[in-house]
């Protein structure tokens, strides 16, 4: 079921004991909605802890942590999840069918939850947290300023992706004046390069070729790519945003081999053109500008396919 | 003199026919000044044309147009101009010692002018300039919100850098609000790369050296480079933002030759470091987290006077 804000606040305060379930390979939105929910359901005077299937990356490590063993919990939070699939395969089986409320930003989240809170046009799951956590009466706390203003700042490219809206950059301002440490986590997210990922984004721009009349440019790291730059997949993030910068390119292909030997596609393009379609022909989801799906098969094969469905949807669309 | 808010808006409001300078090289900031102060003008029934002293770059065509010719004008503006030498060689010795009011955001300004309407903590000198059409009583129209916010965000690194304030988003907010087209003018400003980029990307990447316990990462761009990648000097101030972002880097340095053998350098920092400090002692100046000079000899003679400037520097300031 579908329901608003007042709703979703009205569950919070009638019930306790939650857990808070992020989605696996967590990223800062998923993260900063859960560990700010988390503080402000506490500072209610609820219980309430955050649980995730994967470990958190060391440079979310200022966000929170994650309650360990049992927890006692009565009620079930997904946060930024579109889909108990992306909760992870243990979680999924765990948790999956019993998420009491869902708070997304996915225009394609599966409804999967008893009750769902979604807000298509928030540029971060964090906007409706936080919309969330004023509802609720909560100060926001310094801590859940980093944890809102990571959220916001991520999900939108820190403000530079369509998805930004007057609310996004007013949300961050009031952030940083609640003691959101900006700049540090600015600098954290998107203005620190290892040197392994630095060797490997050298790789990844030696690999890059184009397709469809140059408007698909395409970018493919396999495990001996990681190999040779002594980086690895949780560096790969960053590269997916580089093919869809090239002048005249409407769709950005990033893909890279996993250890199993399948292919995890990202996609990212330009307005007028809704990548979320394309990847969903192939089994996959996500969003109009950036989305998702994973291929089998060799390099070459796995390549073509994606090419491929690219092409069907350019003639379907008459892009 | 130092002059506020409120008797800049009387210097304007009490004069007509301005003359609008901005720096030489233009860049987003200066050119965001200059054509939403104009417009601004020219609604509140003033005489007002805009001059730079180079080309205007097309990324920054659709800001406005400069006058051409002879301009009729009886009082001189700069905007975003910390120097007059800044101005360019001619417009130096044309208006230098002319200038009636300087709105700019430089602490190193040197209040050459007789007006100087000067406020450092603002991010972008865009936001200077909207407080002083809105002081004007001018509707902020799309043409101005579109300049104002190009302003904020190329002087901001789209609202990353640590100069952003509150302030900062939520004029951007607003700009979005009066029509700015932000996601043209960031997809524009920080998502297009040429394909000769990518190519002068690729070979910067290879040139970094790391100096002084790897805190300085240095990058060198010889016009051999230019040739090989097909690109130029245009394209070069995106690839000063890379050393910097090196795990553990202090300062980056960017150091690219120019057609005459001299190599203008470019110094990015983080909190702690004031590059600004550091190019002063080259004959420079700038911002704290963003300065540049020029130095000669060659290649090798060039590297080591800067890396020699920097850590004399982290000496004297036990960084």
């Amino acid at each position: 079921m579908i329901i608003d804000l007042i709703a979703a606040v009205e569950f919070l305060k009638n019930n306790d004991e939650y857990l808070i379930l992020t989605h696996a390979h967590p990223d800062g939105d998923t993260l900063g909605c859960a560990f700010a929910l988390c503080e402000a359901l506490l500072s209610f005077g609820k219980k309430a802890a955050v649980r995730c299937s994967d470990p958190i990356p060391s440079k979310y490590g200022y966000m929170g942590a994650t309650g360990e063993g049992d927890v006692d919990f009565k009620k079930v939070i997904a946060v930024d999840v579109a889909d108990t699939k992306l909760l992870g395969k243990d979680f999924e089986k765990s948790y999956g069918d019993r998420i009491d409320l869902c708070i997304d930003h996915h225009g394609s989240n599966r409804l999967y939850a008893d009750k769902t809170l979604l807000d298509p046009t928030a540029a971060a799951a964090c906007e409706i947290i936080l919309a969330v956590i004023r509802e609720l009466g909560v100060n926001v706390t310094k801590t859940i300023a980093n944890n809102i203003f990571t959220g916001l700042s991520t999900d939108s490219g820190c403000f530079r992706y369509s998805n930004v809206t007057p609310r996004t950059l007013r949300m961050a301002a009031d952030m940083i004046e609640a003691g959101a440490e900006h700049t540090k986590i600015n600098t954290a997210m998107f203005e620190t390069k290892t040197r392994t990922y630095v060797a490997l984004e050298r790789l990844a721009l030696e690999s890059m070729k184009m397709y469809l009349d140059e408007r698909c440019a395409f970018i493919t790291i396999t495990q001996d790519m990681f190999k040779e730059s002594g980086s690895d997949e949780s560096e790969v993030d960053a590269i997916a945003a580089i093919p869809r910068q090239i002048e005249g390119v409407l769709v950005g292909v990033t893909m890279r081999e996993k250890a199993d030997g399948t292919f995890k596609v990202s996609m990212r393009s330009h307005e007028g053109v809704d990548v979320s379609a394309i990847c969903a022909m192939l089994g996959g989801g996500g969003h109009p500008r950036a989305a998702g799906c994973t291929v089998s098969g060799d390099v070459q094969t796995a390549r073509n396919t994606v090419v491929l469905s690219i092409e069907k949807y350019f003639e379907k669309s008459s892009v």
